[in-house]
């Protein structure tokens, strides 16, 4: 067996950072409280998150919420949250998830002051940030000093797996869904039994309505809001891959399962045969979420194009860093140049129109029948894939923040050059922890 | 519109032929009824098949059979039927169909001279030339002179666009459907307003069981015995070639859909920007419905195994000549270097046995997850057509009288030479009388 006090001890804080993390809350707590007196504004700062929580690694950010009385106006509220933000935070910038806030640094650690409207539980939210102060003090209520290490050691395996964050990037574990799994199913093993004798979908508990009404791989109804689905950010893949890590943990457990994912790293084109191509696009200046929700979204509009061409689509893969950078695997560069137009069936009257349009030498070959339709061989229009790429975002919109670059778009042949990727790095080393 | 008649003038036996047939057919009954009265067999001659009908095209074919009492054996009926057809055909060759039966000559018109037995309608019988002499006395019965003309105009019809004839070369409409066509649908024009205007299979009549009985595009229940579909031969595709055809002269009438159909003439290999190879088969002396069906299913069985292998398949033809020549067309000669293996779901057992097999850097990339299954990238087995052409028979029956002789299977490239292939101009030119 694995000793998990001994896998956690270099990974959770020591005393020193403990009393550091709770020395800077404390500071930020007691200055923004004067800020509010002394502007005579009804809101009440909390911490909340890991730190709130005693459920942090090492070197974790600290979310201080300034919770506002709803008589404030959604406007109101995001002002003077910016602006005491701000006040506590000198070198702070200002960034947008649900509402904005401010983000900055104190003595190295990442610090966000965020606000939001204060709601109980169940009850009707304007964003679902505002939830956060109940999950502090649900989770605060529900899990005692063993369980959370639980809950450090499944978050440390999820990391270690490439599961954890419930980020776009990722599409995994959220810190209160592993919270949720450690209180609901008892300890870190017994949540990995679960995921590795788990058939299908997770659903917890079993009878929530919740299952019915959503389709998302893990549903985990929030204890806050019987209504939400704590999991709905989690994807099959990472479902799929926290159920086969989890056998293979429990198969052999290592201290491996808890060390640092392989670092992403570039390389250059290493030929399998087949037809890659890289597309970049500029990175605009927006937090992650949006710049991958709408990465993602290109990459789609790709696939789907050049499969909608006629190529065959093996695989494909993204990766943001200074650039965004949409791999495409396919098994050739060049289509036949000749395509099967399948027209409508014989007994329709839409099949007289397709002869009258392709009979007079239009076609390489027919009209002709197969089956119950009348089809014609005719010249393939784009038979490259450059070609077929350079046309896959002109006629789609692939984000409000990258449709207006997408005129920027490069297509790059890995293949005649030694440069390395990024995406390349990532596509080439896909494999599950062993 | 078209005049039918003038149409049929020079397709139909002049009063010359028409002499000529009948002096054909009485010398050949009465030598038969003399040579069964000499060796005091029960049996009668009966002239069968187009020219007993009067439904004959010009050139046609005289068949004769010998109708046996059921108190013969079969191997008596058929030595008996062969002994005779040789005394009164001296250059006669023996052929099999469900019978054995002899073949020959007499002043350049193909006679065949078969034995059967005796059967009433509807009632069982041992094979199903038996019911032969039936079909001949009900269409005698119900199809005067004048309809006469409309089946001979729909055969021609059918010829000119290459659905006539129920031999497997074809599985088109036999003479028998056509004569039932006409007899149920009233003329030429109804006949060709049927198809044109029908939804969907054919069926007739409405309520016969046999619709639900049979998945056949076309389901003619035959008059003589009301459990046989008479059209069961008739491939899907040649009853759209017949609607579509029958809605292009429906709307424009021309007696170009009476002329006789494009020959089959040799083609050398021309570029579609795909991969086309033939593979060739010694043809077995046999008839050609023993040839075509088994030659049809070392085409299916090639097809198959090509895109088992993974390559993208796009079409093939067949052709039997003095050897049998099968092509088929891939979009690409070479598969790509890797493979994806899609290995078992992560929630199976068979999950962890597939990891444990690929782990130890035996594959290209992987084991990873895609969506909720478990996969790994390994290198292609086979990537060359030639390789997998040439191992698509070693492991199936392509048919008793072809298996033995798959061993002399050669794979052609056309495009390494200039020369001629039937089966490539049967390919190249498929097409739709326009």
């Amino acid at each position: 067996m694995i000793d998990l006090r001994e896998i956690l001890l270099p990974n959770i804080p020591d005393d020193n950072e403990k009393r550091e993390i709770s020395d800077i809350a404390e500071s930020l707590i007691s200055g923004i409280i004067q800020i509010l007196d002394r502007d005579g504004i009804n809101a009440t700062p909390v911490l909340v998150g890991s730190t709130a929580k005693h459920t942090n690694l090492k070197n974790a950010d600290i979310d201080i919420f300034i919770v506002f009385d709803r008589k404030f106006s959604e406007r109101q509220m995001e002002s003077i949250g910016l602006r005491v933000g701000h006040e506590v935070l000198p070198d702070g910038i200002e960034r947008y998830a649900e509402h904005p806030y401010v983000s900055g640094h104190i003595r190295g650690r990442k610090i966000d002051i965020v606000p939001c409207f204060r709601i109980e539980s169940n009850t009707r939210i304007i964003s679902s940030v505002d939830r956060t102060p109940l999950h502090t003090e649900y989770v605060l209520s529900h899990l005692d000093e063993k369980r959370r290490n639980d809950v450090l050691a499944l978050k440390l395996f999820m990391k270690s797996i490439g599961v954890y964050g419930s980020e776009i990037r990722v599409q995994g574990f959220s810190g209160y869904v592993c919270e949720l799994l450690v209180i609901n199913l008892g300890s870190f093993q017994k949540v990995l039994e679960r995921f590795a004798s788990q058939k299908g979908r997770l659903v917890i508990p079993d009878a929530t309505p919740l299952a019915a009404k959503y389709r998302s791989p893990v549903v985990i109804e929030d204890p806050t809001d019987s209504s939400r689905n704590a999991a709905a950010a989690i994807s099959l893949e990472n479902l799929s891959i926290m159920k086969i890590e989890s056998r293979l943990y429990l198969h052999s457990p290592s201290p491996s399962f808890f060390t640092k994912p392989q670092q992403d790293k570039p390389l250059p084109y290493m030929d399998r045969g087949t037809c890659i191509r890289i597309v970049t696009l500029p990175k605009p200046d927006l937090v992650d979420d949006v710049i991958y929700s709408q990465a993602q979204r290109a990459r789609k509009i790709l696939v789907e194009h050049i499969v909608d061409m006629g190529f065959h689509y093996m695989d494909s893969e993204l990766y943001v860093g200074n650039t965004i950078e949409i791999m495409i695997e396919t098994e050739t560069a060049v289509l036949p140049a000749v395509t099967r137009h399948v027209g409508p069936p014989v007994d329709t009257p839409n099949s007289m129109a397709f002869i009258m349009k392709w009979k007079d030498g239009k076609s390489v070959r027919g009209p002709y029948v197969s089956d119950d339709r009348i089809c014609v061989d005719a010249l393939s229009g784009v038979r490259d894939i450059e070609t077929a790429i350079s046309s896959a975002f002109s006629g789609a919109n692939i984000g409000k923040n990258l449709d207006p670059v997408k005129g920027e778009a490069r297509i790059i042949d890995p293949a005649v050059s030694d440069a390395a990727y990024m995406v390349l790095g990532k596509f080439y080393s896909r494999k599950i922890r062993l």
